[in-house]
């Protein structure tokens, strides 16, 4: 056979492999201080709950938990997340992962060249699907002033227009935002809302890490803000288990019905005898028990992360102080270069995401993202030390 | 909100809803006559099996199950299939769904206008997924002669390729085909590698039911003849039970790459429990002891309907006589409509799926798929009784 990429889709050549993935494949995470990834820790998964709501699937639901199963997903789960979250049951469609609830408004929304608004940094997953469909991703730099962070979308999406662009959505991770470990305050959720009214585009917000606070006041989802605009992406990933691949779109009727006859022919359904085990978990009180314990979990090494960073680091270091979620981020004296400083730390046995990954316009290259959900507090301590040691 | 639509991609206007899977929208499949739908029967899914499986992995492999897991699949899935069917394990890729399988290849190959061979008729979720890329979509009539049947394949590519049109994958259910039922003689299979050579495309060989076999000699894969050009997908779904979502990729590791950093946009990995359970499910022979009573059970309907339409259908009705899989195909009078006798037959408690959904150039109104797997023998002898005296 000849050269495959002659028979390769244009979209193909905006496809970028994640560098995230791509340590996965190099090194085994167990064997390094491996403060890449968003990995959820392993002690947060409630195996023999798994095992006992299983089981009760099996003898509750039977066949029917293995036969092919509804588009939308499966409607106890569907009436479970609506009951949870107070929204009707219309408006839920379950995803095979918050991932493809990411891809899945992607493909429905983007043409090749259409914009996307996203903060700047953003989640690598997001930044990888708009561009293996060609959209046009501008960032956009947070400002703690609402009135100058309104207008650096406005400026950035009027740029756009006057090039002929068409404006799509603004893509926005509110809570604990990945990778910068902040949150958005209210009234810039409100300007976001604004903005897109403004210029008729809608807003996806993902939402992964919400119910993951640590401390401070919970801030309301940009979704209950304005329901008709907003697509809110949610997950089971961090508040049961990843390995189950389940997501939900909470959404206006009108677009829920297309991504329904998009994702017909993207896998039929999601995973059916999975969906019923994650609706167990949530009406059997097991998600809020979790929930209690990983919170509890994750504020503790958040924590021992902070207080050794604080101890550690050289002078011209700083890093986000996160109020939930699972990463924060450092910024170190201009000049250094952490994707350059990676394989240094990868060969001492330390792994980060260098943060210029997550800047869709470049930039970033003092930055780094740190997970703290994935090791022990002692292997933080560590980790956290020997990169310091590293860094001097 | 203004009209959503001004929003959405130029590929959702291609999108067309599944008919099949309004059926089930509208209908409870257990209070009808259903000989629509590809399901199978509930009977073939060993519930004590995957309830012993689950707790073994959750016992052995603890929560390594339930975190992210590699794009690729799990090692040990991947390994257990390379064993069973004798394919190295680097050409081998886990998918979330079959149905993944053949969009996902759909999404990295076509462009909007390229063209795809596929056998008339053809299955409706391949025809979804490659209108939704608007690829152009080019049916050949079967043909029992094989210089024929090559002969109408070259004349259909060259035809496109004088309209200026870039030619990318033959698309073929080669056994037990999907809806007709029919099975791909070795001789055509070579044909449509030699085709597929001469012009410089892929195969994609959509294999679902090939180990549903009840009678005759099993035909080598396409994939066998050539795993350079060919695209080989399967499926868990009728083996061991749709409601986990899984499916693989045989082929060239080149195309396997590409469509490995696609996956990762598209939903980061598959379901990881349950790739542990079909692990299990292969290596301890549940999968084995599992096809033998499927089989059993799936040939005893399958003559229970031939025999019941041989004893009921009126003169000028024919149908195929499959080897195995899970469908035959039905063909009326001249003249017959099949979309406007369904909402007659459904009335009077009888669904199947109108042919013509199936013919992506047009044609086959007198047609009509009926399923064999689903129901009980007792019902499909009623349910093709009603049907024919409604034919009457």
């Amino acid at each position: 056979m000849k050269n495959y990429t002659d028979l390769f889709s244009q979209d193909t050549f905006s496809f970028f492999r994640s560098p995230v993935r791509d340590i996965f494949k190099r090194v085994d995470l167990n064997a390094i201080y491996s403060f890449a990834g968003g990995y959820p820790s392993a002690d947060t998964f409630p195996l023999e709950d798994f095992r006992r709501i299983m089981s009760e699937v099996i003898d509750r639901v039977g066949a029917k938990a293995f036969q092919y199963g509804a588009t939308q997903g499966v409607t106890e789960l569907r009436e479970a997340l609506s009951l949870r979250y107070g929204v009707s049951l219309e408006r839920v469609q379950i995803t095979s992962s918050s991932q493809q609830g990411i891809d899945v408004c992607t493909r429905i929304l983007a043409d090749p060249g259409d914009v996307i608004l996203t903060s700047s940094p953003s989640y690598l997953g997001a930044l990888q699907s708009f561009r293996s469909y060609r959209a046009d991703v501008r960032g956009v730099a947070y400002d703690s002033d609402p009135d100058r962070f309104e207008a650096a979308y406005v400026r950035t999406a009027v740029a756009a227009l006057n090039e002929g662009k068409r404006l799509k959505f603004i893509y926005s991770i509110p809570d604990f935002q990945n990778p910068s470990g902040e949150t958005l305050p209210l009234e810039h959720r409100r300007r976001l809302v604004r903005v897109a009214r403004r210029f008729g585009m809608l807003i996806v917000e993902d939402s992964p890490y919400r119910e993951l606070r640590y401390e401070g006041e919970s801030v309301p989802t940009i979704y209950s803000i304005d329901p008709d605009i907003t697509l809110h992406l949610g997950s089971f990933s961090k508040i049961m288990a990843p390995g189950f691949r389940l997501g939900w779109i909470f959404g206006h009727p009108d677009v829920l019905d297309m991504i329904y006859v998009c994702k017909q022919s993207l896998d039929l359904c999601p995973p059916v005898f999975d969906q019923y085990v994650a609706a167990g978990f949530i009406s059997d009180g097991s998600l809020d028990r979790n929930l209690e314990k990983s919170i509890a979990l994750y504020r503790n090494k958040r924590n021992i992360m902070l207080g050794m960073l604080e101890q550690t680091m050289p002078e011209g270091v700083s890093w986000t102080h996160p109020e939930g979620g699972l990463f924060l981020f450092l910024t170190l004296p201009e000049g250094f270069d952490s994707v350059r400083f990676y394989d240094t730390a990868l060969d001492a046995g330390v792994a980060y995401v260098a943060g210029s990954f997550f800047y869709p316009d470049g930039g970033g290259h003092n930055t780094m993202r740190l997970n703290f959900s994935f090791m022990t507090a002692d292997r933080i301590r560590e980790g956290i030390r020997l990169l310091a040691s590293l860094l001097k």
